[in-house]
């Protein structure tokens, strides 16, 4: 065994090793047109947890471009930072100590390459904003479903870095399920073209999956090769009140057996999302004068034959007569569609108003979400006096479970038991079979919980696999794993 | 740079380190009760190309012990050769040289631990196989889409461990598409825990879609959490006889227009086939008398309210319409559609009865199928006189075009050319942006093409990832990577 315990001890010298600042001299060592001037938004998240620095921005034109900086990263052993639109929620695209790094902006390769509609194909850049995407696969009549509320301002690459999930995934899947190939720079500086147009291709390890969900530890992804889908003929949209998270889920097992894989969205809305609306959003359109406690909207896509309203009203006929469904809205138009969508959609910016004490993106088997809910429910109502907004993609088994402090008091006054409530909720997911982070990723903010919660075996993998793709540590230092 | 040089060197010195062969040793290092006789079918493969050899066969009972004999394994540095149903077409559970290994099976793992209807999930030891997977489904009122003529032989391990296809693809995507999670041993015995029943999980890494589809080379796959889906409330077949392979995915993307994803098959079947199928399984009952040169078989699975002759019906007027069909035939009768699968799953038999000259397993993206059916035709026929069998999975691009003797003549006559169609036929492929190898995998059979063909960067990433993971190079020594 000596080779392999040498190759531990060597590994670990390396990762002691100490990288070095980004500074005039790597300047120097850039393709000529790539730095550019860093501006706030490159330093920024979404809330505010995170303030980065950086030595020096480079935004290439392409992936040649992008090799070239890899490589002069290398050589230097300088840390490099993916940017992409700078939506992420855990700080993986924000480095705020340590040497300063160079940040990887992929905003100038923004190309929508091809589009091959027969082929249910879009060859897209790293760049394209989510919404881009999608628009140019409308373009094509063909549907990009993936969908995000952050998804004007997402790029593919980071969309695909961290596995985004959304409101169709339980339809479509994450970001995963919708790529069929990808183009990156691994962490040497090499480019691997694998932009295949292919649905089957057992030829050797899954790399694109590997880099897909590794947040910019492991490559930067440059351009990647995602999967269309025919557009549904007809969609529809409903709000349906249930007495509580278990009838919401025999609703969605009621959908399956009516509707198959034809429920594209299955949002679950509790009653503090609304009320915490109501209070700080008084514009917004409700549809129900008070909020009921539990909700959920579906959204369907149904093949040509069958209409929307005739199939939700059979759906919410079976599950009234079931003692599933209390009350029901059926969107009449699409501008009622968008509007039911907008309630759902604006609970993360009531939510930033009001003020979390914490916020946590879990996923649960779905048989445990109501125990679950009503068990996280008693231990922080143990703990203090708090409010609770559950929501989320019940579908998926992925809800926000996000904590706010009572009514009238301050998120401050709450700072001694913050850590102990993100702690317990994740030892009770944990428990239950669950993941601390669904969708959003590791990044930074739960590198400990990783660390914590992971598999050891796992953890072990991955740790050998960092290292024997990234040998030097320079992509994303400080991302995923520590 | 010293580190990395130090452990590439490192690296290659271990790579280079013989294996030693398994014999009475480690038989002593075995948990007991593991053991058991070496049988003819442990070392044979379907098309007989390959005869193995062994020096000992575990087939343990739990993960546990399949930890336990990996341990052994690497102590004594002893190759292991996982085993499935062997229903595997280019030798991956076959190892015919080089010092004797241990077969690993997991035939005694044949457990379905858990079925979770409202969940749609079911956890499946390695040893289950497909048949049984889909029945347990069935039973729960589920459906485990994955279908491959080799179902009743096939084990989940195997069908993991090589991405399976199969005649669902289109619709379900492939075994990864699947699989939610899975609990491994890795090469150096320890346990990976990630049976998780989750629809979203971004906390690290995909090892799971890094060990599906690594045929045994990182690590043993021993059980599965695989995704369910609720059943079509009906289904429907029609065999549609087209003008010619263009006209096929004309039709393909009219089906996608009129149904969405609800078509669940889309299968080319050229005259070829049928015609074999006369000539050496004349009991076979064929839907033509004479048959048409280009066939589609396709199947829909529709939600309540739709039905599926009504459907077909629809679509094949509008084909018609088109000029995309010429004929067509709606299965009146479960026995009909049965018969019409027949006809497809057949012919992979009538094939072996005629003696291929050389099989292949390739995708292409969907609008090269055309250009490429016309070429290659015209290219063997300039290397001499063939019949060629193009059929498959048209719906996901991936074709089985296998090339046979002129009526008469024997496979032994083309020897001298073999090689040289078989190469010719892969570099069009790959000149097409297509796959050697769309569901079958490397194995052993095509090693070289891998290195021939494969993405410089990614193989090199595909070798780091190995040594880093089986250092000692125990795991199924000599497939996929040479």
């Amino acid at each position: 065994m000596t080779g392999a315990a040498e190759r531990m001890r060597d590994r670990q010298m390396t990762d002691g090793m100490a990288l070095n600042p980004a500074g005039p001299d790597l300047a120097e060592a850039m393709p000529p047109g790539v730095l550019r001037e860093i501006e706030p938004r490159h330093l920024e998240e979404p809330r505010g947890r995170y303030h980065g620095h950086a030595g020096l921005l480079a935004a290439p034109h392409n992936v040649e471009e992008v090799a070239a900086v890899v490589r002069a990263c290398a050589a230097a052993r300088i840390g490099i930072v993916p940017l992409g639109g700078g939506t992420g929620l855990v700080g993986g695209q924000i480095m705020q100590d340590g040497p300063l790094p160079l940040l990887l902006s992929l905003e100038r390769m923004h190309a929508v390459r091809d589009v091959y509609p027969q082929e249910n194909v879009m060859i897209a850049e790293a760049g394209v904003t989510l919404q881009s995407a999608r628009d140019a696969a409308k373009d094509s009549d063909r549907l990009f479903p993936l969908s995000l509320a952050s998804q004007g301002s997402a790029q593919i690459g980071g969309v695909l870095s961290t596995n985004a999930g959304g409101v169709n995934a339980l339809r479509y899947g994450t970001a995963r399920a919708l790529c069929l190939g990808i183009e990156a720079v691994l962490p040497d500086g090499s480019i691997m073209h694998d932009l295949k147009r292919l649905r089957k291709d057992n030829t050797g390890y899954d790399l694109r999956d590997l880099l897909i969900g590794a947040e910019g530890s492991l490559g930067i992804i440059t351009a990647a090769s995602l999967r269309l889908v025919p557009p549904p003929a007809a969609n529809g949209v409903a709000l349906i009140v249930v007495p509580d998270p278990a009838a919401a889920l025999d609703l969605l097992s009621l959908a399956g057996r009516q509707l198959g894989d034809c429920v594209t969205a299955f949002e679950l809305i509790s009653g503090q999302g609304p009320r915490f609306q109501m209070e700080k959003m008084p514009d917004l359109r409700q549809p129900f004068d008070s909020a009921p406690d539990w909700m959920v909207l579906i959204e369907i896509g149904l093949p040509r034959g069958l209409e929307p309203d005739t199939a939700l009203e059979a759906l919410f006929e079976a599950a009234a007569e079931a003692g599933l469904a209390l009350d029901g809205l059926i969107a009449q138009s699409g501008q009622q569609a968008a509007d039911f969508w907008r309630l759902r959609e604006e609970i993360p910016e009531a939510n930033r108003l009001i003020g979390a004490i914490s916020s946590h993106d879990i996923s649960l088997p779905l048989s445990e979400v109501p125990g679950f809910i009503e068990d996280a429910g008693a231990m922080l109502a143990d703990m203090g006096n708090m409010r609770i907004n559950c929501f989320g993609h019940l579908g998926d088994g992925n809800l926000h479970y996000n904590v706010f402090p009572a009514k009238g008091r301050d998120r401050a006054e709450y700072d001694d038991i913050r850590k102990r409530i993100q702690a317990s909720v994740h030892e009770m997911v944990v428990a239950r079979g669950g993941s601390f982070s669904a969708e959003h990723g590791v990044g930074r903010l739960k590198v400990a919980d990783l660390e914590r919660w992971g598999d050891p075996a796992r953890l072990q993998a991955m740790r050998a696999i960092k290292a024997a793709l990234d040998p030097l540590g320079i992509m994303n230092p400080g991302a995923v794993l520590a």
